[in-house]
């Protein structure tokens, strides 16, 4: 079976702690070819980490290595537009860390390109593979809550510039907009997108409480999906002291409870049923899928496209809070 | 001591389980003097309920009675105006159940009125005398959180037809705009508003999930306050196997944690502070309120005029649903 020869440009958090994990247990479809830092020790220590492989400073230099077939792109939001257009021309298939762009006119100049260089190209959002989501779509579609009618997901987390990911400088002071809201927002208007239907307008109201982790960290957005169904979505990233990571999902004839990785289903008068999915974060099967387009020219299922429609939700939702007014989308 | 001599008009649940546990306290303030229904039996029955006072099928005919000082009003929402208006022309002090009327015409005609015939009125918000809240308010404004910045209040209940308020004729063929949300919004409003500050937007969707209950019973309100906070209040009345009431209120260094009649006080890293609040709600302090409006000339807290704002914001709340968009109030 052919392996693909992957490069792997920017090796921070993402890239180690979430990507090389999956790799690892990918080691017969994908091997590490090729790492690129602009910093030479983090560059140099991650090659170590994978085998020695060789590794760049510049990742246009990397670009020219025939020895790679792909690349993962894993780098601050503001750079994904240039770095994935080098890539594309430069006859590479391309997996990208979400989000997608840090504009709407990048996104779109994205689309383009990836229609121009005819390379498969994958938007790494993992929400869209994850187990607990996949299973959640397929209980609603059998009818399991009735007709879904609302949905309400809380993210109340404590990030504080103490955070691993906060620390990270190109977070704490964003060069795109919404910060945190934007960098994680994406996750969750993916799933809703993937459950259910687009979004038909939003809503939102967005506030830094700590501008120590950048701009913005707090926002409330209600929407109305094309389906029919309403909702409200919290991502609070400042909550001192209640941890919450709720998703109700309101049918006709009962509920479905998302805590992260468990999935209740919920009754009037009955026990609940459990289906818990803990460590399945949908890196595996986003690799696996990038693999699948490459080799057997499947049809990727978190394509560009489908992050651009992300993007689009999130980067509407700042314009609603910024408006003071309802956005249709 | 004086005594109130107490008439009360509308003998239904309200009266019966909210309003006569709290007039058995307050026997030394209150006497109950007259009930009225106006179907006999049920007049008949509460009025031995109370020690066989003379009951009236025709509130009307019960205004003449002069062993009456003051009306508890407790009656379908669409009767309040005209029954307060005749019962403040009549010489007698007013009690009102909540909400204060079906329209912002009919509620700026009752406080026309009260200023016109100046007797005691009071809008039997008892949210507004409730302990929890009454210790919420003392600890924020004692800076346990910090500064509050966000607010977010979910209400998941199964209020099915069997339900024995639903099952009321008024409120299965609601007279009145918003259903359930009007009769129980209202609450939760007076004590947002009592809690910090008033309103200055709101953005609603509503939905009519189980019709038979009345139009509507499911809502979802974005809102900013006038002290600058934001929040969301979702009030769903047929959430099937999912029960919450849950008003978390966030804070610069804290977070309280409102469930039903407990309060908790969070902090990062430190166990939660709990405060029982259970049983105490509200009714007894109600009605002390209006007994020491009425004999010692005191201030009521919970004047017709906050009825009026918090009648209002529902309304407006309706509005926006109705007509898609934020409204400024």
């Amino acid at each position: 079976m052919r392996k693909i020869k992957l490069g792997i440009i920017g090796t921070g958090l993402a890239a180690r702690n979430l990507h090389l994990p999956a790799l690892l247990r990918l080691k017969n479809k994908f091997e590490i070819t090729a790492v690129c830092n602009h910093t030479e020790k983090k560059a140099k220590e991650f090659s170590q980490l994978v085998g020695g492989v060789p590794y760049y400073l510049d990742y246009k230099e990397m670009l020219k290595n025939p020895n790679i077939d792909a690349v993962d792109i894993a780098l601050p939001i503001e750079l994904n537009y240039e770095v994935t257009l080098d890539a594309l021309k430069s006859g590479k298939h391309v997996i990208l860390e979400k989000p997608l762009a840090a504009s709407i006119d990048d996104a779109k100049k994205l689309l383009k390109a990836e229609q121009k260089y005819g390379m498969t190209t994958l938007l790494a959002e993992n929400f869209r593979y994850r187990k607990v989501f996949m299973k959640a779509k397929q209980l609603i579609e059998n009818g399991i809550i009735g007709k879904p009618y609302s949905l309400a997901w809380n993210l109340y987390y404590n990030v504080d510039e103490h955070n691993s990911y906060a620390e990270t400088k190109w977070r704490k002071f964003n060069k795109y907009p919404g910060g945190f809201l934007l960098d994680a927002g994406v996750h969750n208007i993916a799933a809703i997108r993937y459950l259910f239907s687009e979004f038909k307008s939003v809503t939102t109201s967005v506030k830094t409480v700590n501008p120590k982790i950048g701009t913005h960290d707090t926002m409330s957005l209600q929407f109305d999906l094309e389906n029919g169904m309403n909702g409200v979505y919290n991502i609070y990233f400042s909550v001192k002291g209640h941890w919450e990571d709720q998703l109700l999902i309101f049918g006709s004839r009962g509920t479905i409870q998302i805590l992260n990785h468990k999935l209740h289903v919920k009754y009037e008068g009955k026990p609940e049923k459990i289906y818990d999915m803990t460590d399945d974060n949908g890196y595996y099967r986003e690799f696996l899928d990038f693999y699948n387009g490459i080799v057997n020219r499947k049809k990727i299922f978190s394509s560009f496209t489908e992050g651009y429609k992300d993007l689009q939700v999130v980067l509407k939702s700042f314009e609603s809070a910024e408006l003071k007014k309802k956005i249709n989308l």
